[in-house]
């Protein structure tokens, strides 16, 4: 499957809104637990929007899968991160080691963790990990598109895969996560030139540079997004020029996740720039969606309020890797115990407003 | 012991600020674990100050035990809830039979709620309750005070025992909760009192109240205060003459966290209104408040403004019983495995920014 962009069309064209009339019983049983009415504020959003992507008020996400996502970035090479690259795999064996910001996170909500090598710059093998490298990182997007249409549709297809294994395996909500040194710069550069913005107020300081190295990483966002102009005109040609193999994977995986009527909790900034390129192939796929945090960085508060998108959290978190995603899995499972668990007014004896 | 105000001025008086040396340890520690230096936000204030309450690194917040304080309010006589008194005992029923919505988020968090009554208008003998009852509720506060200073000190007493009982049987982190129809009522006179703030810009909602009693519910509050207007000058004073007695037992409850380097996680606007209270009585207990969340309710966010605080969650919640706490006992639980469960650069062999 998906060999060709006909196929992604069609894949996308595939995802359904949500179920309007489950929404609105999940509601009515909400509206008589022992509480006022929409009292519980996002819990009870939560758990209604899921039993309508679910299609039934039994919805439940005892199963929990965060779907990391490795890959590596030429644009390196501009000199705009505050860690080496050889970060990123150190963190792939960190995450497979268990001793990464996700891991601890995760095992906090329930949640399982699978790694997935997209595009990391060097060969990798090591026990747990799925390899599904698309190809040995991106080329510098400043000198070129970052990799070719077809890379960027396999990228999508890794993605889409594996959250159907997911999905396949018993995980009833998913959350995306991200591993890649540089990334906030092609997210910037996505968010660019899909939102759009202007490269100063989009782009931020991800892992943490100075004044001087965010000058030079705006630059970069310009001078890619100046040297790919002819490619930006559609989502997968964006992806291709200026985004990276990690996201692709991400934009697969929430994509599989809305045809699948399956939630997913979108992580932080990286992951909102893969979320964009779902929702310009497939605008349904805004429904399957909860945006896990407002993210540190810069540019993430400019996002949601173009899409018109309230995320759950605002933690100033800005480490991506899932974590945001598994502290807010833990909100739905939350939401959903609400509507199984409380006592209804009758049920409890409880007199209900005057 | 607190048989006086003089006991309660001495009790006060013995709360310490943070261990200023042990913060920070404690953040030199999370900064040597591998993410980039902050990049988890308020998940690392959450265990470096639980780590400075406690004075050690090796905090831990596992035994988590709520707080709900249910009493009666004789200002419900002028019609500013949307629920009737019954209400208040038939929700201490049904907290005890694990049914309403804090019970739930309790269980998700692995938290015990042990419910308390200090002041439910009739009596209640049922197995499970903290059977403390002060004073079969308040009086009409538009008609003179809501009680005697030494109902407020023995309210105060109440809550101080029965949050050194549950850290004597092991509690590590405290939640407050609060339970008592037309509560938002006292609360929004105690925060006008004591912040100050006008009637018209503290008042809200509460459970859901019309245009027509909202307009009456600000004109009591005005009332409240200018019958009472002799008798606001303490934070005492204020909690008796236009407070609960719910709110005494939850303000007893934080200076009593306070006093013992315990972190208490204090819920929605009614919580606040008592945490303001222990706030004006010791200043210190500042140091041990975790503030949960924003309420939907139209006012707190002025409590957080006027106070320079900024709570953890923003889900639109209103209910109170500890339910805001429960979630955000989580997060201080997160932040805590953070600390004790992530590799360092050096475990995990991965390079540090340069």
């Amino acid at each position: 499957m998906m060999e060709s962009v006909a196929e992604l069309q069609k894949f996308c064209g595939e995802i359904i809104p949500l179920d309007q009339a489950v929404l609105a019983r999940a509601q009515a049983r909400l509206d008589n637990l022992t509480k006022p009415r929409g009292s519980l504020g996002k819990l009870e959003m939560l758990a209604a929007k899921t039993c309508a992507m679910r299609g039934t008020l039994a919805a439940k996400v005892d199963k929990k899968v965060i779907l990391t996502f490795a890959g590596d970035h030429g644009v390196v090479a501009e000199g705009i991160s505050a860690f080496p690259q050889e970060v990123t795999p150190q963190m792939v064996y960190n995450f497979l080691a268990g001793g990464a910001g996700v891991n601890v996170l995760a095992r906090h909500v329930g949640a399982e963790v699978r790694v997935i090598d997209v595009g990391v710059a060097v060969p990798l093998a090591v026990e747990g990990l799925l390899a599904r490298k698309v190809r040995l990182g991106t080329e510098n997007m400043t000198k070129g598109p970052a990799m070719t249409e077809a890379d960027a549709l396999a990228a999508i297809k890794v993605g889409i895969e594996v959250a159907q294994q997911a999905i396949a395996d018993g995980a009833e909500i998913l959350g995306t996560g991200d591993m890649g040194i540089g990334n906030t710069t092609p997210s910037a550069a996505l968010f660019a030139a899909l939102l759009p913005a202007a490269p100063a107020e989009i782009t931020g300081r991800g892992t943490g540079i100075d004044d001087e190295t965010l000058a030079r990483k705006i630059a970069v966002v310009a001078k890619a997004l100046a040297v790919n102009s002819d490619k930006l005109a559609t989502p997968l040609g964006a992806l291709a020029a200026v985004g990276g193999l990690e996201i692709g994977g991400i934009c697969g995986a929430i994509l599989a996740a809305a045809h699948q009527r399956t939630p997913i909790v979108v992580d932080g900034f990286i992951s909102s720039a893969a979320a964009l390129v779902a929702i310009k192939l497939a605008p349904n796929v805004l429904d399957y969606c909860f945006f896990s945090h407002m993210s540190a960085e810069q540019g993430h508060r400019l996002f949601f309020e173009k899409m018109g998108l309230a995320p759950l959290l605002h933690l100033d978190l800005r480490l991506g890797e899932g974590t945001g995603a598994a502290l807010s899995m833990g909100l739905v499972d939350a939401g959903l115990k609400i509507m199984n668990e409380m006592a209804t007014f009758g049920e409890a004896g409880v007199s209900e407003a005057e």
